[in-house]
């Protein structure tokens, strides 16, 4: 399997969509940009929503569903948020097909014409808002806080599996709360919610931050942000969270009563992650022998596959397998027997091997004489030889070992590819280099656009505390004294 | 809250509706047949949902996800699906808006126009079978058993909340099997999952059986369903699973090299339950109080309100609550503890009622000072007082008796509202009664629309085992003799 499969050295991006598809993470559809999640890596993503989704819940959030659709005349409500969206958007103008006059096909029906366009929803801020309207009347109804699992569509030019898909899974959570406070610190808690997945259970560090304004989302006041590198030294955004301001609740006339008689405007957040993650994921930890999975989002944490020459070497081992398998599966594991005879062991290896399996135990002839399994590693390819009745306890043992060591490996590369410089030359080898770069810059979307042009380096993040940086330094480009200290890299 | 609330007798499709906007189960939005689904409401569905996932999982299936849209050109690929579904479709033309000349809006962008037109998903088949094609090359690929949880959109003309709406979520099951038998088998094991899951959670019970002809699926050879009857005798179809022979086979092209070497088409099925679930369980058990949940499917099993006219009286309730709080969600129950001072002890009282909660506990100061609570059931109404040591017990051994006393009773009404008829007139009067109409019927199309147009009733079901019936009878139209005995109802 790995035969045919480019190496990160030679063609980073080949190597990962190449990557995707062989392990039968997802593959791409008929639809331009729209890609198939396949059982292997819908599994994956449904470990990342089940523990996303208890996260939501523990913070006090109730899931909700709204509609596909939005009326066109929605979007224009919010200007900030129809110049971000409007313009690549999937666009309902009828509601019925006819057979053809040919009798060969169908086409569209020109007197099922809608009377106002519907955007298929490129994100859920004004519909959800125009609801938020009919639920809150008084400070007894506040917060409300909702989170939807849907799919949303924008209309991408370049599309690439999971990273940018046209059509996209994810979570969207939007808040109403009665004060500013409340509001910012429920963006900031999502914030550290989705920090504290990707790293404990993804095993991806990751910087936490806040945006520029020319890279806010449309619509929001403040964007906060957590991103990771990659290890072609490109950062990718991995989630995001707003200050929404009372931006929402103005254009949708969202007041409530306040204990005190008054009218107030309503505060609001919203925070979302999507299948990107899944690209996320595949891009920190995999190697040139294919995918690796951190043990926590594995939907398979150990493969046994039997090697034998007979039909009673094969019951004998499958004794030992199945014992074993319900054992570790008593405690919470998802264990793999593979005895299927229409594939042989070495092509079984390959395949888990490929596919991240973490452990793959394989037990043959000499091994039931021993009283031995073969136990290897995916993370590290290592192998060793493990007495049979201590195979369980070594299993758990490893595990914790490979999903920590995931992430150590990855923080250190992170480190290992971040550089602070202080000056053009510098920061232009920085940038060609790769990875994140920290540099002085003097606060103005003009100075921004100027670098972004010159490298395709984008400022990723602000740092939390950032305008309470007492330290001054030179802006990177324009020399201009500035105490912004920001984080630089290309990025997905 | 029940204050201004239809009762049933009034009118039940007012009933019903009210029942679902004022318990906050959904309500409509302002694009047209969509529906909301309120935190609630999707608490339900989510219920439904873990419940029927597990079950799908334990049966060898896995989740996948397929692109929303579909090329126009798909659905002319298979003859009798494109019929049935073509015409009720959201089409997406365009995939760009711009900002109106005027400057107040945005406009369809005329550049923008798709080639070939897509159509929202109104079920999966054709995109699914495409994809197929390119996983099946041999009888080691076989079987592939997918589901997908999805929204989907029809047009509809008349929609009601949950029963029928333009958008609805369901999960949609896809299997691909080598031989006919393992298709059938498959498909009539889907109808017992169903069967089992409506009867054992929703408390719901149903009728198995087999849809005729011009009931069937667009596209299939055999549609199973399961049929449940509502309080006002109307039936609804809570599930239906599909025998789609070689049809999609053959409209992708999909074929697998069997062990032999043989090239041969593969058998499908596909099998559905949808948010429409929602409206039988509601219609089935709720009441003039309001709505009526089945333990396993309520969000909330017991709330527990305190009644109290001084701090000092609260928290000695207060610590009462909690700690039986506590030991109710440490066996798995969900407890909500009311405390707040926003609302009076009457009006959360009405409230739990009227959201269908199955138990309700309430500690005044009187009941410190003995010790006890008081009990309060949702599907009996009654109250009665337990000691506070014995609550928790007692809380188990009701919900258990709720749970089943909600089915014996739904089941003890449909076998009342079955009858048994014989000729026309009697025919007429049963289904003016309203109810299952079991009667002879002689098995053509002809005489089914005929008692379609003149009664409104339609063949909801065959009994699987029909066409083995050795009784016979005379079809209660036409008088031919005929041994299909099968089950009519007016439907929602």
């Amino acid at each position: 399997m790995a035969k045919d499969f480019t190496k990160r050295s030679q063609d980073y991006s080949k190597w990962y969509n190449e990557l995707v598809v062989k392990a039968d993470l997802a593959e791409t559809s008929d639809v331009r940009g729209a890609m198939i999640i396949k059982p292997y890596g819908f599994a994956v993503w449904e470990k990342m929503q089940a523990e996303l989704d208890k996260k939501f819940k523990q913070t006090g959030h109730q899931n909700a569903y709204f509609p596909l659709f939005i009326p066109k005349s929605y979007l224009s409500k919010e200007a900030d948020h129809v110049d971000g969206f409007a313009k690549e958007c999937a666009v309902v103008t009828h509601y019925r097909l006819k057979n053809s006059e040919d009798g060969k096909g169908v086409v569209v029906d020109p007197k099922a014409k809608l009377e106002e366009e519907l955007v298929v929803r490129p994100t859920s801020e004004t519909i959800i808002w125009n609801s938020f309207k009919k639920w809150i009347r008084s400070y007894r109804d506040l917060p409300v806080k909702i989170n939807q699992w849907a799919n949303v569509v924008r209309w991408e030019m370049r599309t690439r599996l999971f990273l940018r898909t046209s059509e996209f899974l994810w979570q969207e959570g939007h808040t109403a709360h009665a004060t500013k406070q409340e509001a910012v610190e429920e963006a900031e808690l999502m914030l550290n919610v989705y920090a504290d997945f990707v790293e404990n259970f993804m095993a991806v560090p990751v910087l936490k931050g806040i945006k520029t304004e020319s890279e806010r989302f449309a619509g929001a006041l403040e964007t906060y942000c957590i991103e990771a590198l990659m290890q072609d030294g490109k950062a990718l955004q991995a989630g995001t969270s707003h200050f929404l301001g009372q931006n929402f609740a103005k254009a949708f006339d969202v007041k409530y009563a306040s204990k005190e008689g008054n009218e107030e405007l309503v505060w609001a957040t919203s925070w979302g992650v999507s299948t990107r993650l899944m690209g996320a994921l595949i891009m920190t930890h995999s190697d040139d022998h294919g995918l690796v999975l951190p043990p926590k989002l594995a939907p398979i944490h150990v493969a046994i596959v039997p090697i034998y020459r007979n039909e009673e070497q094969l019951e004998a081992i499958s004794e030992k397998a199945n014992a074993l398998k319900s054992e570790l599966e008593a405690k919470g594991l998802t264990v793999k027997y593979d005895d299927r005879d229409t594939y042989k062991p070495g092509w079984k290896f390959s395949e888990y091997e490929f596919k991240g399996v973490p452990l793959r135990i394989a037990i043959g002839p000499k091994d039931l004489e021993k009283g031995t399994v073969e136990l290897a590693r995916r993370d590290t390819l290592t192998k060793e030889f493990v007495d049979y009745n201590e195979v369980s306890q070594k299993v758990f043992t490893l595990l914790d070992e490979i999903q920590q060591s995931l992430y150590d490996r990855a923080l250190k590369f992170r480190e290992d590819s971040t550089q602070t410089v202080n000056n053009w030359d510098e920061f232009k080898a920085a940038v060609k280099k790769g990875g994140f770069v920290n540099a002085y810059w003097d606060g103005t979307a003009e100075t921004e656009n100027k670098i972004k042009e010159l490298t395709k380096a984008t400022i990723r993040l602000m740092p939390l505390d950032s305008k309470a940086n007492a330290e001054q330094g030179e802006c990177v480009l324009t020399g201009k004294k500035t105490n912004l200290l920001v984080t630089f890299a290309r990025a997905y």
